[in-house]
């Protein structure tokens, strides 16, 4: 993987680059579309490069590990393969879910003991462990084993949790520098910055991190809670770390207005459910603010649903229409507001590139922060 | 409208011919995908066009009426307007669905009072009632308001029902006669044939159907539990008594052995929800046979759905990758599938045709059957 710097704001942090991986080119800053089960929920892959402009996607280690399963994925020759998209994809490394979504799960230093939430059953995940389920699945970009605290966390549970997660990435590491890709092309391991909200223990994550001298680097356990002015902070002081020359990807994040602050602090690389599962709940983000598309007063608005985003699903269908399908629960209204929420996104970090590059990106930033946050 | 008879195939009643509406041309024998709520459940507009090849879609009376109401559809100039379906478009009378999905209703001489499913609101639909509903609404193909008799139904009253769809017929060819399209384009009024499955009623209603004069006639009552056999029988008789040079419509059916049946019995045109319901339960028709894709052996097949029918769905995703999305209850797998089915229901009725026109139907259709429904 080769990262080119291209654009440094003067104002902000923000910047703009060219990743290149064995799968194509993503211009920063991007936005990674979830495509938690080998699917991004309710879009076809055709969808997701002409109409959402998707350069990257995600995968989740956890899911795509117990359905469809490891044999199927390599059988298929990974999950490039088996779900026909050809372009970058990231995977997590399942600590996430095991530590969130898994009811019961048992942590120690060796990894963590988990039951399955599709039929109970038991597995074990450990940083070795998971390095070898993501060759398997072939993500160009894999995530190391951390431990994602929650908000709020103790400052000794943070610590220790931090620690453990630094011991881990070692393993990881060595795991991962000692195997290779199973199916020709390169993939590259990011590690991940914990530390809760606290600033020592995000300082000396984020120098642990930079030191490891990896071609990315993450900022995880963010965006879980906390208040976003908290979410800045402690963005800024790891970003100030990370080298420069590196992606920086801040998992999870986040709003519209999120993204836009963390793109000012020198983040290249987001992901979020939220595009998509709003969606599927009726509620939009526009290029004019954000939308209730259930709500009355769009039930005869017949105007596109945000023309300016360009793509087929946000120009040919109306608003009344499409409140119409979410009120009906009609299966098609997930699949156009879930299109219409990405292609707004990836319109989002594409429009921020384009204005760091001509160098107003600054006062366009502070108008468009307001422009997503209102409530239409 | 108009419709031109193209070719008569000379070992059974099977023509080809092309209708032509205000808003296009219809080839015959043709499907007609069915779009309830203003909407083909899982398919955007665009994929009925450019993947399924729809040259006709259906929309329901009873569901638009309740939803989104005749209000906004007039507001929009129509469902043309409203959905972005600039083809034409059929609708059914609002009959079978107050007749067997709304719980209570009353019929009598007037019409039929019902409770909505949606909010038990009360409603009445009478023959003129329906007529300046399908009027508001605007599709191009509009039906009479009948009794769909269920099976089995005792002949006296399957009799009785049949005159009181006589005598309703009358008031609505009055009452479209006397009223003009709301939007500018012309319409055109179907009626319906009933009588059970008995002859001698089948035959009387056929007859008087036939003398109405009307640009295209429907076979109501059939595929509702009878035996197949049972269906092809009164298919047959009332097609030689409708008159040649009118298109006929046989309502509601069917699996794809008995589409090619009835189009041996001089059928021109067909809709079914089959293809859709059923493919949200993960059952696929395709050209070489009908696959339950959640079966284990689908689990490693990385072969295309069924690259015969040439569309994108069909032909990009692998068997293995829909029985993931399938059994992962992901909604891109009610997608696919019902791009497919579709899809393949188009191309089954567009190579009936060119058997037709080649003079090769019969035999054609005689592998065909076969192959169409065998299980894989």
């Amino acid at each position: 993987m080769k990262f080119t710097l291209e654009k440094k704001d003067s104002l902000t942090n923000a910047r703009t680059g060219t990743l290149t991986t064995d799968h194509g080119v993503i211009q920063t800053p991007i936005f990674m579309p979830v495509g938690t089960a080998a699917t991004v929920k309710a879009v076809h892959q055709r969808e997701l490069k002409e109409d959402i402009k998707a350069q990257i996607i995600l995968g989740n280690t956890y899911h795509l590990y117990l359905r469809p399963g490891l044999d199927i994925l390599e059988k298929a020759g990974g999950l490039h393969q088996f779900n026909g998209w050809d372009r970058p994809i990231l995977t997590d490394s399942g600590g996430y879910q095991v530590f969130s979504l898994a009811g019961t799960r048992k942590i120690n230093e060796e990894g963590v003991t988990f039951k399955s939430h599709i039929d109970g059953s038991k597995h074990v995940f450990t940083p070795e462990g998971v390095m070898d389920i993501q060759r398997t699945i072939g993500a160009d970009i894999i995530m190391a084993f951390d431990e994602c605290t929650p908000y709020p966390c103790e400052y000794g549970y943070a610590r220790k949790s931090m620690e453990m997660t630094h011991r881990w990435l070692t393993r990881c590491i060595q795991r991962f520098d000692s195997t290779e890709g199973k199916y020709g092309y390169g993939q590259t391991l990011f590690p991940i910055v914990q530390g809760s909200v606290y600033k020592d223990l995000r300082k000396q994550s984020a120098q642990f991190i930079a030191d490891q001298g990896r071609e990315g680097n993450a900022i995880g356990g963010l965006s879980v809670g906390e208040p976003a002015e908290m979410m800045y902070e402690m963005t800024e002081m790891v970003t100030d770390i990370l080298p420069a020359d590196k992606p920086r990807y801040l998992m999870g994040v986040g709003t519209p207005a999120n993204i836009l602050e963390c793109i000012a602090l020198g983040v290249d690389m987001f992901d979020c459910v939220m595009p998509t599962r709003n969606a599927r709940n009726g509620m939009l983000f526009t290029s004019e603010g954000i939308i209730n598309i259930r709500n009355e007063k769009w039930k005869d608005d017949f105007s596109p649903i945000d023309p300016a985003i360009g793509n087929y699903a946000s120009t040919f269908y109306s608003k009344a229409y499409l409140r119409h399908l979410t009120v009906s629960k009609e299966i098609l209204a997930a699949q156009i507001a879930s299109i219409h929420n990405l292609a707004f996104y990836l319109w989002l970090v594409g429009q921020a590139r384009e204005h760091i590059q001509a160098g107003d990106f600054a006062v366009w930033k502070e108008q468009m922060v307001k422009k997503v946050s209102t409530r239409l």
